[in-house]
């Protein structure tokens, strides 16, 4: 499957480095509150030196967003149920699943809150490139589809609006909601 | 105006140090990165001891989470042209060149870099305060409208996806499809 490209040699030394220090980030997460982690902790814990992790990240949030930006990208396609319509609402029952959930939040934030604003900038890649699977599957079907934009505008959109900026309840009959008008506006779907 | 109501008494102590910290983080920002500052240098700034800023805001995200969400609300009550569409559609350009810009999108990241996420989650609340004054006036006219739900998740959320999570060119003619798109919905507005 296509990911982001990190631009580094696999398996060399900056790749070494870069697994150790996001290793030792996700550890220290797991037993302490963000603003209490600092780079001489997540140094000691990589077993490299803190000027190593100021020089390749600049300050701790970049270092967050990176590794936020990681956890986040898919580790497996979309799956293939046989058509478009349903690969569709699976992927985008599972992305809610992952991105309403607490965890999923906390990943969202560390991602946006960067010096640079480039991590967070590539989710739409990151969808564009699950949805591309589930669309030539369904060209291979020979089925109609329904583009990436209006997908993302119709329906992922109002989601991370709804986990980001309110208050409410987050269940996936919104999802569902949204799903159903998607795919109601274009009536060979129904 | 409606605004989102702080709890605290007006004129009372708790304001006033209030306003003198907020007024801090302002002043600092003015000449520093965010990771720069510090609590005791806020602090100093601001003339209270640092343990009066962690007693009240926890840590320094909190802080500036609540800064950027004071710095969001809107100051004013959406312009009255004489007509819902032109109200709504000069409201959201205005929206969107507010929060497009780096100015903007550095508030949004930090209001949504709090330990609590409640202050991300009053975005959608001061939208709709917004929305009802242009609402309220289109009823006054007997006008028709469309529902605020709707504008949110048609104009507003797709507009706020673009900012934070692609790296598209931010222009106004994207928020004027979104709405040319919206009003084409209800065949009343055209």
């Amino acid at each position: 499957m296509a990911k982001v490209v990190t631009g580094l040699r696999p398996g060399g030394r900056s790749e070494r480095i870069q697994t150790a220090v996001h290793q030792a980030v996700k550890e220290l997460q797991k037993n302490l509150e963000q603003s209490q982690i600092t780079i001489p902790m997540i140094a000691d814990e990589a077993g490299v030196t803190p000027s190593t992790i100021y020089r390749r990240w600049g300050d701790i949030n970049q270092l967050f967003s990176d590794v936020a930006l990681n956890e986040l990208k898919p580790d497996m396609e979309p799956k293939d149920l046989g058509s478009f319509q349903l690969d569709i609402t699976t992927w985008v029952e599972q992305y809610f699943e992952e991105y309403s959930s607490e965890v999923g939040q906390t990943l969202l934030r560390d991602l946006l809150y960067a010096t640079e604003s480039s991590n967070a900038r590539k989710c739409e890649t990151l969808i564009v490139q699950q949805l591309d699977i589930i669309q030539a599957r369904a060209k291979a079907r020979s089925e109609l589809t329904i583009e990436n934009q209006e997908i993302i505008e119709a329906v992922i959109a109002p989601m991370l609006f709804r986990i980001l900026f309110t208050d409410r309840t987050l269940s996936l009959d919104y999802v569902h909601i949204l799903l159903e008008r998607l795919f109601k506006a274009h009536p060979d779907f129904n």
